[in-house]
């Protein structure tokens, strides 16, 4: 299965070191050792992990903890807009963000196809270094396993997250009511469509490109601003309709969005197009809902628009009592029609 | 590669349930949310798990946070003793104990391959329930990704766990001076015996079966007892030989161990004379290495013999200056030998 960095849209890397990874590696012994050492600690090293013990020993934190797991098997690895390494920093300091903590630590643990190139695992190492340095993240525990060929798709990666509560989260979904709005931070379904164009070599001009970025700055914008915020939810796997129907069953009211103002890009209008597919169940990586008060939605606004992640942030709906659906659409023509609840798979492994 | 159920010796459960998991299950929509409530909440729900947020919120810890992470790749998934579900709970949470720290809770992300079992998966969750009782340790975030057939084999784990340090963790192997003593807390090789000695379909009488156990409470009698101990560490994969290589050269002693008193089951003893394997280098995944002082070896020997999991502890050796090598094994016949560093991979997959 070791086809995905020949998929055709998308950027291989130089891998620039033609050794491969063995089963060796993976086994505890002295290749693993030289592995984390030469490789690992160079690109992500701190005072805790380099420790390399059974566990991290961290300073205790004040407040709540907060605490998110994900796996990523994303493929291809590299894709335009990001790659595995980016993704798992970024989705992990998101899920930690949008739930109303400051991220401070994460684990990384590799599951590793043998005969990955050495040149791949140092050029995931660079992103996870550069995502982790642009969040001030630190990786301070780790797992390596290889698994033998045929048993893996070249690497998958697993972070978990630690954050610590400094402020009251929002009230959550539950807390809705008639007349709040729903916003989203940015155009929709970037990451999937890019994920998508690439793996199956599709040529769309110009391609879609993922939105993979942090979300905590603009998290803590709008805490600073002390607006109030209903709830907040980063759109992933299932899109921003997964959103909605999450926060329409948590609040039993109905929310209604207008498919005028759902914010699209030309890249991933043209793709979903011609693919079939509806922008809002496509995963975004860096894009989240917010919901907020009729009176403060254009203050959140204008805060989100103050943040380079969130700078095309707008409003797409609102929230009503319980209507004929929990999710309905205006379309552009005619009277509001509900949204299905994402059932599957429309686009496997873009995360 | 559906055909790790099959091996011979393997303890293979009734499914009970004749639904597969498929790539739809793991893309965050209605047929995720069923798996998770109908399966995952009902066997190891609690107050945090079910709220199903992007981030557990737990309540503070008073003390320095312990974070570990592993992912479990051991093939077949079910094992003479054990199984990866009950596998992945202990091993979390010993990486925890050995490092001095009380395991308080952990993340559970599953990458499962299309086609698996849904009967597969219960009885998995079964195991993960009961080791979780067993220890205390509550599951209180999860994420769970499936990726097509031929990508993976089975089902894979990640576990992350998170402690607390209540009390000051043992000094570690830096602290080793000549005289003290060298302990392990049982039979050793188990694990990797069993398991392989499974997967392979070898029939050996008395079949081996793997250690895998929780070691807090013995690591809590240690502390409780208040005896002064140096390093304690389980010995996982790389075997005792991986755990006292490294001690060695974090002490720059050397660590002399005597054969002739290394505790092996005549089961492990006679699949490793088979297989030509040295059970210093084989897996456990339920006990550990503990070093103390020459004058409190057997009041550490009497605080392990009182707690089940580690009622066969034994002394096998001390550490001295250094001298013709890190570490020395006398064997039954002649003078003292270094015994080799692990290099690679004598079982893949054992964990």
């Amino acid at each position: 299965m070791i086809h995905s960095l020949e998929a055709h849209a998308c950027p291989v890397p130089d891998s620039g070191d033609s050794a491969t990874i063995t089963l060796a590696h993976g086994e505890g012994g002295r290749l693993m050792r030289r592995l984390i050492r030469e490789h690992i600690l160079t690109s992500i090293g701190n005072e805790f992990l380099t420790v390399l013990g059974d566990a991290a020993i961290l300073p205790p934190l004040a407040g709540p903890l907060a605490l998110s797991t994900d796996s990523f098997v994303v493929t291809p690895l590299f894709f335009p807009g990001g790659d595995i390494g980016s993704l798992a920093v970024y989705g992990t300091v998101n899920d930690i963000a949008v739930a109303g903590a400051v991220p401070r630590w994460m684990s990384l643990a590799w599951i590793i196809e043998e005969g990955l190139p050495v040149g791949t695992l140092i050029r995931v190492l660079a992103s996870i270094a550069d995502a982790a340095a642009r969040t001030g993240v630190r990786v301070v525990t780790g797992d390596t396993k290889v698994v033998p060929r045929g048993t893996a798709d070249l690497l998958y990666l697993n972070t978990t997250g630690v954050g610590e509560f400094i402020h009251a989260p929002p009230p959550g979904p539950a807390a809705l009511v008639p007349g709040d709005r729903i916003l989203v931070s940015g155009p929709i379904g970037r990451h999937g469509m890019a994920v998508m164009t690439c793996r199956e070599g599709l040529a769309f001009q110009p391609p879609p490109t993922s939105d993979s970025a942090p979300l905590m700055d603009a998290v803590a914008a709008l805490r600073e601003a002390n607006l109030p915020i209903r709830a907040i939810r980063d759109a992933t796997r299932g899109g921003v309709a997964a959103v909605l129907h999450e926060w329409a069953e948590m609040s039993h009211r109905t929310l209604s969005i207008d498919e005028n103002r759902l914010p699209v890009t030309p890249a991933v209008f043209g793709a979903c197009e011609v693919l079939g597919l509806d922008p809002l169940f496509v995963a975004n990586e860096g894009t989240m809902v917010v919901a907020t008060t009729q009176e403060s939605a254009s203050d959140v606004l204008e805060v989100l628009h103050s943040v380079p992640e969130t700078d095309q942030a707008t409003v797409i709906g609102e929230v009503t009592d319980r209507a004929i659906a929990p999710v309905v659409v205006r379309r552009s023509l005619g009277r509001p029609m509900p949204l299905d609840e994402p059932l599957g798979a429309p686009l496997p492994r873009i995360c």
